[in-house]
């Protein structure tokens, strides 16, 4: 049966996320009709190619919606809160990839491989989780699915590309300055709109996101409560450290869980393996490990590392890597959107 | 009351290690009598800078210790394993920056700061803990000492410099070779030794020496099985994941602790700032927390993020930075000499 073609909005096409949903939406063969690339006024008439075409970026304006049947947001959450409202009343559905509607209770928070099912009661915005979590999910999901996880302690190693274009070429700049000899001229890390920054050449800044309560950032509550909310699981416990590394796209993450009972290295591994959108590259024997150089730009989520944890009963230790802003931002948003296309569901739950 | 002076050695005083050692004998005000530079035969000829002398290197040499008081070794295990007895055997005090006696029931292992009494029973080899052990050493035992730990989950982000001189330059060679565009060509980390070598330069490798059984690395069983006899507390339970960063010279670890009772995080900064060594950076609210950057080439171990761990119920998360260099090799075995001086200690117990 034929799907027609819809038309779509990007929001935020000229950032990193942006412009790596136009490269999905070819390379997946995304039946778009009309594309329309948003930005802010200072990107307008900038021209990016998106396969065989040449489009010309257009300011984001109250009335840019019009016709629109599906508006991937990645601008900001300021952009979020003012535009998609606006899409939404123009016909649209939101695919937003912003923190702005997360945790509203009315916003299904979707992994298409986790919660699918949650796509069927959206209200016409759905939220994309948090890169760190997205990629923690996948393989969390399977041991908790098949085991049962009742906690889990993780610690991450972010690239730069999740504070934007910006930060990417902030860290190459700053490498230039360092090599050279220069003193580093930090403005962008770990937080733009914050007071101070701090190099991340030559460094790793516990900071990613601002602070918020009991001296967590908000990226390291995002990876709490958004796991919960994904997992329908609000017993389940996290505690995140989330940390900033000089690598420009791919994130890594070292992860301990408790499960409800003991399991195998062998197990863990082939549970994990058999999740979908996770593979396993684990033979410490041959030095096999997933790492950010090998899997920036690639689809999956990689695990390695798998260990029993000697420290107690039901333990796992575990390392996980994906692209940040393929499965990490705009992959996710991608298969939203064709789920909700598959299932006819671009049409709000009533 | 005045000391004597002695005749040291340093076996690998072109390395990293051996030439930091170098400098803090002189920043320190060392009471050496003579100073004998050791390498490999390489070496031999290079002349190096010690305070107002320059002094020409040696060749490392069965008879070479003839004399010598003080034997401090930085250059390898085989090294260690074939020239430690060689300098005890003509009267010398070995202490020992590399894991070949670590574990060995009759060799002391101290971090001055946490157990300086285990130096009155040396038989004149005394190893210098690993880095990574030494900077979580202090923090933690502070909290040990006062509250009682009863687990620790570690992941790591270290620096190349634990790899040797030759790290730190290719981490800045595939810099430059990666910034112009170029292939990077992987040579030494994340084992020298090691069949497979992967790039530093905007990656991260978990995989810190080499792996050891049950999937963990040697340096994630030096973590576990160091502190385990530097704190006589063999019961205590440890799970480390241990990753290289591309960072020059600061180790940073994040650290989940289970204590015997729960402690706030006022409580908690407090013990572990009264501990020698330790200087706790924590204010979040104006983004001040330690970093590498700002923690290479000084002596103190740097805490902060700390905050109560929220899945169990005497849990607390930080954050610990040290100099790998510094605290993490020379400083540390500096401290052991002059204690071993100050507790007229030079010759062994009988």
């Amino acid at each position: 049966m034929g799907q027609d073609r819809i038309n779509v909005a990007v929001v935020g096409a000229t950032g990193a996320v942006g412009e790596e949903f136009l490269k999905l939406l070819v390379e997946r063969n995304f039946p778009y009709k009309t594309l329309k690339l948003l930005a802010s006024a200072r990107s307008v008439g900038k021209r990016l190619r998106v396969g065989n075409e040449e489009l010309e970026v257009e300011e984001l304006r109250p009335e840019s919606f019009a016709g629109v049947d599906l508006a991937f947001f990645s601008a900001g959450a300021g952009v979020s809160r003012e535009f998609a409202p606006r899409a939404v009343a123009a016909g649209a559905v939101v695919v937003d990839n912003i923190s702005a509607f997360r945790m509203d209770e009315g916003v299904p928070l979707v992994v298409p491989e986790v919660n699918p099912e949650d796509l069927r009661w959206h209200k016409s915005i759905i939220a994309n989780p948090n890169c760190s979590t997205i990629i923690l999910a996948l393989p969390l999901y399977a041991l908790h699915r098949e085991v049962g996880v009742r906690r889990v302690v993780v610690s991450t190693y972010q690239a730069v590309s999740g504070a934007g274009a910006r930060a990417m070429q902030e860290l190459q700049d700053q490498l230039r300055q360092a090599l050279r000899g220069e003193p580093v001229t930090p403005g962008i890390l770990p937080v733009a709109s914050a007071p101070r920054h701090y190099p991340i050449a030559f460094n790793v800044i516990p900071q990613v996101d601002v602070f918020a309560e009991d001296g967590f950032t908000k990226e390291e509550w995002k990876m709490v409560r958004e796991t919960c909310k994904i997992f329908h699981a609000p017993e389940l416990k996290v505690a995140a450290t989330t940390v900033r590394v000089p690598v420009l796209r791919s994130h890594a993450e070292s992860v301990q869980v408790e499960l409800e009972r003991p399991v195998t290295v062998d197990e863990a591994r082939d549970i994990m393996g058999r999740m979908p959108g996770v593979v396993v590259w684990d033979r410490p024997e041959e030095q096999v490990y997933p790492m950010p150089y090998q899997t920036s730009g690639t689809d999956p989520v990689y695990v390695g590392r798998v260990r029993r944890d000697p420290t107690v009963a039901a333990g796992l230790l575990f390392w996980v890597v994906g692209d940040q802003i393929r499965k990490g931002a705009a992959l996710n948003g991608i298969q939203i959107a064709e789920l909700l296309l598959q299932q006819r569901l671009l049409t709000p739950a009533s």
